[in-house]
């Protein structure tokens, strides 16, 4: 374990083998988790310089500002790093809704014993 | 786009190159993000069976029940997954500090553009 980096406050992010560390988006209201997405190091460093998310879309390999094509911004509020500094928190306004499908949050579907169920549906 | 995997009603979790998907884990209580870890598929299915949160430890290559040791466990009160089912998100009552630097949540550091300040140390 890496003392510095779990309890130091030197911002060094621990990126995996493609460069990536985890984001999680929550609604700064509701509390909800709307997204989990990756950061590189330019996104991270945008997110922080213009107080809007940015993330690295691996499917398309390439820097990613949310809501650039749906104007759904992600406003942020409030950033956080974890302890080993591999995963960020973001506190943020949506300007719509996060999810692609048209959900407000990526989480519409609740896992449980008998497979999934809609909690959220695109509304 | 799998239309079937991001909007459908079968649970098919997208796992990656290690056979993993994220977990993001909220406190049920708070809303606040207590910790982001890794599932396996062995780890997903005892968390739905038990009710109790459950992980792939990458450092330890090994099956992590929360709290097994710490007593910290993770207690499901919801569980959901994503779009293109490549996470999901855990809201847990937790028996205690959730993180390993005995802070209530791993993400106890805010990332300004001066570096990192404390929001909530260990206590």
């Amino acid at each position: 374990m890496d003392d510095m980096r779990d309890r130091g406050l030197t911002l060094n992010p621990k990126y995996d083998r493609d460069g990536l560390i985890t984001a999680v988006v929550t609604d700064d209201a509701s509390g909800d988790v709307l997204m989990v997405a990756h950061m590189n190091a330019q996104a991270l460093q945008l997110t922080i310089d213009t107080g809007l998310a940015h993330f690295w879309s691996r499917s398309r390999q390439a820097l990613w500002k949310k809501g650039e094509t749906s104007g759904h911004m992600l406003q942020v509020r409030d950033l956080r790093i974890d302890c080993d500094q591999d995963a960020v928190w973001v506190k943020a306004v949506p300007a719509g809704p996060t999810c692609h499908t048209g959900a407000r949050s990526c989480f519409f579907r609740r896992v449980g014993a008998e497979g999934l169920s809609s909690v959220d549906a695109a509304g």
